[in-house]
């Protein structure tokens, strides 16, 4: 059976040329980068040369970016850092509601602090509106929290407009770009972004590479406290194939975003074009054209999200139903339901996420088999019964 | 030029099967261990697999394995989530003076939270006596952290002793044992260890791949806030390719680790015995006889360290002064300072840490190098000089 991967979101698989990269720190380059030897020093220069790559795709400095194991770790580091190193400014935080459960639950843990919170409701569609930002703000504001772009429902916020209003406020303004960066330009200068994370998973680099942007200038308690990698701020030994392949896929990405973005782009519309005219009841979610070029959502009423993934991977379909951090919590999504989605449509939620490799068969190919398994789902479902009882009336 | 990698104790090499085991999670197994799709399944399977040969390393149940991307996060993780967890028992918590510093970072983090510390000192070979902990223990001690082996030099600590001592009042007790699991045999149900951090880059595992041990039952808080993964102990997408090559390496230790340790220990016994007798003033630290297989360690009066790493290494023998983590520091090693060794002569630090590779030929190449390059160090050295005109009169 052939597979069809559509789990962009949850992880791509790797750059040919990212494995390349990476292959010689696994084998003959196994130095620690702390190491002053010549082994040392040939890891350390490995992992620089990454993060000036890394640095130049979001157009930050090299001494700008901290590595890291995860966009959750990066998203906890930020919370948790920026916080406690700002809080004698104030102990209110202002967050998306929409925002990842890494972000969230940092938050709040640093309740447990003293800090309080502000959550920001989103549109239909999963927009934050600047201007509810803007009102949110208090004196004892210190950080902004609003993501990039949403993996569940992929909405691209208004990051340039909201980060604007936190620089004229001189309020910190951070944002989880894990779904974003790699994927659509994103420039922290231009934006006045302070402090940001990325992952190398969501852009054919490897697991366990990730980075956290942070402004020059602006003080951040280390997350794990030792050793003096990373200038201090993020103890352990570097990761260093990790490393050098996040640098590979950083600069690949450069390189072949515009393009990729455009392929996938053409496929995506037609996904959410025909989707939904083969069964009844499929609705799109999130932004129609404020969207990750990869990305369509939908719902499915009265059918359970993973009994679809389930009949999908029979049919050698991979797609997910929201974030992979909490598949198996099978529990409706925070972000749908923030959206005003009601409880009973957020279980049929549906993501197909494109890589590179999806073609125009691929699609064909789900948009065949999507409506039997539908229609097999919804014999079965109790409710849907009822629904076409209900109908008849 | 011909390679003597003698640095053991800054990562090893990774075993080839090793790199065999992983490379199919860098190429077609790229899933999301949380998608629960066939593609995620696979990774989900891997991990867990991996879980259980991490386990029986060191004789946990598979459930008590919790995967971190270094021995310093599992540092971290286990000082700050105990302390933070058990703190209405007391905030009382005992550590040896000799601790990493991922140990005593996170203990004096853990200070702004209204945690004291007792540091139990450790006698000329860097042993703790257990009877120092035990007198050192107040109603109010929760935690006691105390490493199995220690990296700079060498030394294994008395760890059934000081754990049952924990036992016996109910105090948790926590051993960094980075540099012992994977070298020296470790079982965590004879000992009575609460909880142990482990890396994979000490014996033949990538780097980024670590385990923190938690005996089943004990309550600790997260690290990482976020999704589900590590049973909501430690969120962020696993490190799939790592914990595999984890996974692997702690299956070959279990088999090999006797006959590598015999091996390595001949070699080392030689260094032991030769090194102190090709020039004068070079001690061995740490114990002669209770320390790492694969461990020497030295002082050598009226040399720098990082003076006699760079002529090492322009001969191809690499090796350290220490941990890796402070390298760049170069500062005097507090575990030196712990052990009564004065100042000056702690600058004179050297650490050959030998690697399953290792030969005879590579020991009576670094023992035919090193007493010209320590005369010539010497001769640039107006302590030296001074000592020899002190030494006329």
């Amino acid at each position: 059976m052939k597979r069809i991967y559509l789990d962009h979101i949850a992880g791509t698989p790797l750059h040919p040329a990212v494995v390349d990269a990476l292959l010689p720190y696994l084998k003959e380059k196994y130095g620690n980068p702390q190491s002053l030897h010549a082994v040392g020093q040939e890891a350390l220069q490995a992992i620089e040369e990454s993060r000036e790559k890394v640095a130049r795709l979001i157009n930050a400095g090299t001494s700008e970016i901290i590595f890291t194991s995860s966009g959750s770790e990066a998203n906890n580091f930020a919370l948790k850092g920026l916080a406690l190193a700002h809080q004698s400014g104030g102990k209110h935080i202002i967050l998306s509601s929409i925002e990842h459960q890494s972000v969230l639950h940092s938050a709040k843990n640093l309740e447990k602090f003293g800090f309080s919170f502000s959550y920001i409701p989103v549109d239909r569609y999963g927009r934050v509106d600047p201007e509810d930002v803007h009102k949110a703000i208090t004196d004892e504001t210190i950080l902004v929290s609003v993501m990039f772009a949403n993996g569940e429902v992929g909405t691209i916020e208004p990051i340039g407009k909201i980060a604007g209003i936190c620089r004229e406020r001189d309020i910190l303004f951070f944002t989880d770009a894990v779904d974003a960066v790699g994927n659509i330009p994103v420039d922290v200068k231009a934006l006045n972004i302070d402090a940001l994370s990325l992952a190398g998973d969501q852009f054919y680099g490897p697991k366990g590479s990730a980075a956290l942007y942070l402004k020059k200038g602006i003080r951040i308690l280390p997350f794990i406290d030792g050793g003096i990698q990373e200038n201090g701020r993020r103890a352990g030994t570097e990761n260093v194939p990790a490393i050098v392949g996040l640098g590979k896929a950083a600069e690949i990405a450069l390189e072949e975003m515009e393009s990729r973005a455009m392929r996938v782009k053409t496929l995506r519309n037609k996904l959410i074009e025909r989707l939904p005219q083969t069964a009844e009841h499929v609705f799109l979610t999130g932004h129609p054209e404020e969207r990750l070029p990869h990305h369509s959502s939908f719902c499915v009423e009265f059918v359970e999200g993973e009994a679809m993934l389930l009949n999908l991977d029979m049919q050698g379909i991979s797609a997910s139903s929201g974030s992979a951090c909490t598949s198996r919590a099978l529990k409706a999504s925070h972000v749908l339901l923030a959206m005003g989605i009601d409880h009973a449509l957020a279980q049929g939620s549906l993501v197909f996420s494109l890589i590179e490799e999806t073609n125009a068969k691929d699609i064909d190919f789900l948009l065949e088999v999507f409506p039997p398994i539908i229609e097999r789902l919804r014999k079965m479902s109790p409710l849907y019964t009822q629904y076409l009882e209900e109908k008849k009336k």
